[in-house]
């Protein structure tokens, strides 16, 4: 892969899908160009950062003339990876895992939940959307027969270390973690989580530091 | 408030939950001090990094000597604010409204949600644990009766601005915002937007750039 993409820090990664949800907002509203300024506007970040975040990836437009829209997204989404296909299962199927399971997700095509697992008995055969809820206990059998991109683990946290090993052995490359433990992977294997708990926090420092 | 607030970066903001999270599993394993290097350990953050946000606060402790935890958690959420209690209203009791209703946050006891609101015929009236959902057209009446510091949108993405403009006019400081629309406010209000489309596909810009 190219050299300039190890160099990229974890801040500026956080950014790149937001351009894309403003640029794909820009482009409803029927505008094909725009400037870092508009950018900026739209997004709250300052122009130069804008321009500094695009200049990592080798620019994407001339300055002075804007950006052309749609190669701009088309760009940010091929370094994302987002133009590619990926297959997700959710193990898990309580409230959020439903949520998942249902969720539409941008660039809407790309991203499919093929299963969803669970333990309990009762919600085992259930129906989310036209996906039936497997035992996980089938779930290794299942990572076998099936190419699975991404483990989504949305189970209780004391399981849900085990159940990344299942999905490491499986074959996936990357878990998307809603439990409040930190995964262990191999280097192989990347994690995301996503802490409900810090982001509720975060709001409760900007509530009671909204006045400095 | 004191004059240190203001200046503090929206990445260091972002980092105290995290060190709470971490202090709090150091306290579960019955360790009461604490170098910068072993939170280094378990944050992946560097320590210099570490000692440089701490300083931000004015220090928690005496360098060479390492940090009590308990001296570190109890600073910390001060400066979070989540030592105090925040009453929340839940609007949505879709299957993510209901898996945030049912959270079990941390700390315990210092967050609750108090009311959840919907539209739908069928789910007004029924019980999430022992929360039955009101009707949303309610919701002006139950803010002018209840104090609520926060509200949580869980709705449709198209009513959600809409939803926002009555928890503003109800008196929320507060808006945790999981639609995928950038939700407006006065700056009496802070929003905080969870966007899930936005974790995965940082997920995947990882997936990809795994081996660079």
């Amino acid at each position: 892969m190219a050299k300039w993409k190890s160099r990229v820090s974890p801040a500026v990664v956080r950014r790149l899908p937001r351009y894309c949800r403003f640029l794909r907002d820009i482009r409803g509203m029927g505008i094909n160009r725009v400037s870092s300024g508009m950018l900026s506007e739209f997004s709250g970040y300052t122009a130069s950062q804008i321009r500094q975040d695009f200049n990592t990836f080798g620019g994407f437009g001339q300055q002075g003339y804007g950006y052309n829209v749609d190669d701009l997204l088309t760009g940010i989404g091929q370094i994302l990876g987002i133009d590619k296909k990926y297959s997700l299962v959710i193990v898990g199927a309580g409230n959020l895992g439903r949520a998942l399971a249902r969720h539409a997700w941008t660039p809407s095509g790309h991203i499919e939940v093929t299963a969803v697992f669970d333990s309990f008995p009762l919600t085992i055969g259930q129906n989310i959307g036209n996906i039936t809820v497997k035992n996980v206990n089938d779930l290794p059998d299942y990572l076998k027969d099936n190419k699975v991109d991404i483990g989504v683990i949305t189970t209780d946290w004391d399981v849900a270390q085990n159940i990344a090993d299942i999905l490491i052995d499986g074959g996936v490359k990357g878990i998307w973690n809603f439990t409040p433990i930190d995964i262990e992977t191999p280097d192989s294997v990347v994690v995301k989580s996503v802490h409900l708990s810090d982001s509720l926090h975060e709001l409760i420092y900007y509530i009671n530091h909204n006045d400095d």
